[in-house]
């Protein structure tokens, strides 16, 4: 049964980084044997999200940290940060709240997505991190 | 391998409009000739997002709407706004966040849902559109 | 082909109690045929959501829950609530923001989790309940 498993590492610089992971998605589909069928992306980790959004510089640098600041304030005091003595409590809830997977049907070995629909990962920790994604094909 | 994909589409006055799309995929199902598996639903465009909820006037036409105002503002300024000289900023960072997918596991025909729960399309755009949903079929 | 629908059931008490459910997924996968593919988790009932933490009590029995009440407050007054005379409006809101359901790779009978990555289920309602979640395994 046709199943593919990928894998997509990405470099972040962290704090609310948006990265458009949709080039690499086409670059797997490119070299899978699976055309058509669905991806489950899914990000490794518990400070960082998957999502979809128009990839323009108002949104990706500004709007969407502001967004996520009125949710889970960088400068809020945190139950977590005193379990570990860090500084990533608001980032855990983001990633929570986003959530880690995504699942994109997938023709001629392209994802269905609008005109100005990119598919993203959003790093919400605050320091650079090495992003695994894993990227299961189920298909034909 | 049986997949199919199947198409719904939806006429939608945006602004927060909340559309029940269960019978429409319970429609999907009737023609398909897949009846047990999953459904990958996608919409297509990154100002609208999928979920489920209880559909009744007041969480649909009210709390809703006001629980997105909180996490993005109508009123807010964003600068999305400035790049493209328009007036959606909220809605693409509210489709953001709710996601464009949802993926359902199908039994006999149908979705397993609660007996309160149906499957919506939320379309935060500022204007009427139509939506075109991707129904991505998976199973036997 | 290869489809196995399982189910999994949680005792909960509400109030936002966040619910590891990873070691029952993997319960699950102990007794499956199938053990590489995606399994998609979906919730019935339109009160709570399932999504991915770290595990660990500040977020869990703190943070998250300060979180969903800045995005839905406990204390808000819901249109919801005069339909059905009740007090679960919240609750609502919170689970179709986090969504129902979560689809994640299987390799090796297991989920392909971070370190520090758990799958939660968390309960909105304000009451305990008995959550039925369904585990839709395709692969081979």
């Amino acid at each position: 049964m046709p199943i593919e498993t990928h894998k997509i590492q990405v470099e972040s610089e962290g704090n609310n980084q948006v990265v458009d992971i949709t080039p690499r998605l086409i670059d797997t589909l490119n070299h899978a044997d699976i055309s058509n069928g669905v991806a489950t992306l899914f990000v490794l980790g518990s400070t960082a999200g998957i999502t979809t959004t128009e990839y323009e510089p108002g949104l990706v640098n500004h709007d969407l940290k502001d967004c996520f600041d009125r949710i889970a304030p960088e400068k809020g005091r945190y139950e977590h940060e005193k379990t570990w003595q860090d500084d990533n409590g608001h980032s855990h809830l983001r990633a929570s709240l986003l959530g880690p997977s995504l699942t994109v049907p997938i023709q001629d070995c392209k994802p269905t997505l609008g005109t100005w629909q990119q598919i993203v990962l959003i790093d919400f920790d605050t320091r650079p991190r090495q992003r695994h994604i894993v990227v299961q094909l189920i298909g034909e």
